[in-house]
């Protein structure tokens, strides 16, 4: 294997909880009462995707301008909530270790810039490391094309990559995309979710895929 | 089967991302960092528990006075994210439909008085039910005690026993006062986490337990 692509929240960055929360709040607003732990299953899908289905299960219809105001909701009451974001356990450690050992990486997330700087910012990534966003594609999570650019951006072949995420939406998009994947339990799912949703391996966090890069035949 | 005993925060009312949330942020407040995902594993335990359980983790050592400091400014901001609870899908329905067919049930928490008397309130649930909290019992989860307290002061027998509840720590504390335990995914928790914790079934939320009721023998 050659290359690793990141999901960013809950994978690299401690926001999922956050999410959840002013996703809540924000769809509440609206009149869209969604429990906690179903918002937490959803999440990972782009935001138009989420917003979509959330309407969907509650049988309402939403325009595209509605979609729009929620997600600049969300996003507002997610600065509020989480004005720092926070790395999670090793990732800083480990991208920087994949970037002395010249390792390919990317990140490819469901987010959109300006939202995810900050998260960038704290982890270290530079431009120097691709980074796939929402805006750079058709269609977000659970397709495969937010991984798909990244790999092409890379300049690797589609099976020397691991996409290394925290939700189904990452594993299910990586099958999508012809990839192995490896599930972090850093954004709350479960073990055996993730093993099942088709993770070759599953660790606790950026830490413990650190320490077991040489288990995944990632090599310098 | 002849009653039912059911753990309140993730299984009847919709509040563990807000005590996720609260938790962190009262915990980074005094200098003790820990990711959204491990708190959320960790909830559902007494809260003494829990902030022992961090601070060994973060190879720190609490006094009693630190403790209570920290659940106080958790309760604060518990508050200030969530003022109004919202009962989970069929919670209300389901003590109903068993106040209706008088059919026995209690509360086991491991919260608080007066933490919890908004969730009581939301749930209808009044001063004939019986309720066990933190402050009856020299123990909370995952030791036995409040389980074994409800069921004793609803006089009936441990094997006639179902506990429900969102945790591992439920689930685990049901079977040291050897009852059987039923599983909701409501507090966010995988299904295969909850089973291997010995679940004997697990469902999605409230209502679907309270049409579920035939399956598991209990009957009016």
């Amino acid at each position: 294997m050659q290359a690793l692509i990141f999901d960013l929240d809950g994978t690299l960055v401690d926001t999922v909880y956050a999410h959840v929360f002013s996703w809540q709040r924000a769809l509440a607003e609206s009149g869209m009462n969604i429990e906690g732990w179903q918002i937490h299953r959803k999440i990972g899908m782009s935001g138009g995707l989420f917003t979509r289905a959330v309407a969907r299960e509650l049988n309402r219809e939403l325009s595209l301008q509605e979609v729009e105001k929620l997600q600049d909701r969300h996003s507002e009451l997610f600065d509020q909530l989480l004005p720092e974001r926070k790395p999670l356990h090793g990732a800083v450690e480990l991208l920087k270790y994949l970037k002395d050992e010249k390792i390919t990486f990317g990140i490819a997330t469901s987010g959109r810039r300006p939202d995810i700087n900050a998260s960038l910012n704290v982890l270290g990534v530079g431009d120097d490391v691709v980074v796939i966003e929402r805006g750079n594609v058709l269609r977000a999570k659970p397709e495969p094309d937010l991984f798909l650019a990244c790999q092409q951006k890379m300049n690797v072949r589609v099976e020397d990559c691991y996409v290394v995420g925290d939700a189904v939406w990452d594993l299910l998009a990586a099958r999508r995309a012809d990839m192995l994947s490896i599930g972090l339990l850093s954004g709350g799912y479960g073990e055996d979710e993730l093993s099942r949703a088709g993770a070759y391996r599953v660790y606790r966090d950026p830490m413990e895929l650190l320490n077991s890069l040489d288990e995944l035949g990632v090599l310098p």
